[in-house]
């Protein structure tokens, strides 16, 4: 592997972690297992070639990404990584509800049903994670 | 009808118009003539209810929008109207093909290809449409 | 061939034409140039199978039908047909309008937008050859 | 809120209830916990504003949704609450069933796979409740 | 039935079994207990009158099946089945994620990525199946 | 560019021309004009990535890609380019009319028939060059 296939590698793994945290990390581990090639794109085309470009800011990239995601309708895991992307990287909850209620008059109201759940499913988990920290910080 | 229905209505055309100036006009009288209701509908709900909330900026709302309807991959008559709808509240040329780029992630390359395809015609529709109004003028 | 599988063929060609008239034959004509056997299995399971099973009126099945092609999106050309099948078998235009406009709830206002649109096409198609027709009978 | 608005909510409630009964209500007040507007949209738009028309009746209007639902592919929650919304409006276990198989012709034999086991599923939980009920009555 | 239509459903039935063993009987099971009607046009259709054709080998034809049911996106069920029917008419596992990886192209990644880790599962379920009847033969 | 980067264009670019021939420098032509970033990606991603990986011959790759084009319903430009990518690298029409008519099980028959016409009209195109070709070296 040259420098340049190298540093689209590593690009890609900077802006995965810088979106997704360890979330990206741990999905890329599991597809390694079964599709290691694939793993390897996954970071390299999407993250190290598209969301690490310069003419679009990330915050905007969640936006057009969590549409896209409702959009599709069968992406509901994936709806959930993003919708933590998208706080990881600036948008506000209301936000991304807005998004999604947006997404009723292009996808269907059913879309957007279920994506308001997996919002909602996103932000307890994320909440519970947060008060399961701070009680083992006072312990 | 009364005054918070019509105030609904209205904010749907100010809305519509905002972001899609004469083409909304137009597409509303197109489906008027088969479908009032609809046509009504269209101006309350997506423009009236949706687009007008104060929680998320119009240019935002038009990246998500592009995003849905590239995804959707049906939806090159819409795709137009929107793409024209972003230039008017603020996007550039290159965002837009940007969030059409990152589009192939999640909608598959073949939509991602139409979509920019309809993109290169819109350009190039309001680039003769400028020149042929410069002509006018110097006449 | 034996009689059952040629009933089974003739159950489905009757069938087609009652909802379809010649529109069905010339669509099966076509197909059957290039892939015959297709076109065979055209005929006998969605039409010998399915619309030919007395659970079911004809009218209540082209709704489901009209349904699910402005759900699908990329059947335009399916869709005109099965809008002169609606007509042909009892619905009215305002009924098959009224099924378009709920499907903005499912579908989405695009793929709403888009069939009314050819819903316009087809009644004003039926207008001019009915028109054409009247102008050859006075003639 | 002026009269109108409030009947048009009025109004979505009324048919809301009719076509869904207590799962309706359910469903609302889970969508209201983190996304307000949108349920309030949910209540108007489709029930107040679509479903409330008089153009066509209700059984029509649940044969036209299960048969969007079904060609979605992903919105088995949904189906769920449409099955029972059509038994509650008139339709009989074997027209439904008889809607899915024919959308086995339009949206393939996966997607209608999937919702005949989401009916045996609706209907298991109505005779088990049923079931359940008549236990408690005779105690 | 005459001598015909029942060799179209034995063809179906032998077909059915060459590609899905044990399995496709199950799901036959399951499905005649809603809708007795579906299932025999299940076994009739897909496995009488298509898979069972000379034109393309079963290998060929489960490698189509496979992309379509990564494109479709919500007929993880199905893919389950279908992977196991690409074993068992030759495909390798290698093969298999070589067409699921070329699905990311045209279906998207989230797709592809779902697809995967169904594949792994699958894969996971038959090394587990195999070590439990193996050690039953070694006690 | 360093020579992994450039290897990886140029392997796509050699994958490219054997699978599509001219067709496929046409297309990337019209992208670079309004979107070079995007034209470069398609190169080195599915043809530079994904066709070029030694796993599955390109026979079996045609199958996948015609099977998710049908799959997808709204990419029929993409679906020509790949029914002619298919007789490239070694289909026969009749293996093709095969795959698109194994697809009425998965993706609904109006994609299969929309499919065929597509096909009909390729088969045509290139009868017609061919004609052409022959008359001017006969001149």
């Amino acid at each position: 592997m040259t420098d340049d296939a190298e540093s689209r590698h590593d690009r890609g793994r900077r802006t995965l972690s810088r979106i997704h945290d360890r979330v990206g990390e741990s999905v890329v581990a599991q597809l390694s297992d079964i599709a290691p090639d694939f793993a390897r794109h996954l970071v390299e085309f999407p993250f190290g070639d598209v969301y690490s470009r310069p003419g679009l800011d990330l915050r905007s990239r969640q936006i057009a990404t969590i549409a896209a995601l409702v959009t599709l309708g069968h992406a509901e895991r994936e709806l959930k990584w993003h919708i933590r992307g998208g706080l990881n990287v600036g948008l506000s909850r209301d936000e991304i509800v807005e998004v999604i209620t947006q997404m009723a008059i292009y996808a269907g109201f059913p879309a957007a049903v279920n994506a308001l759940l997996v919002a909602k499913e996103t932000f307890d988990e994320i909440a519970a994670a947060a008060e399961e920290e701070s009680r083992q910080q006072d312990a």
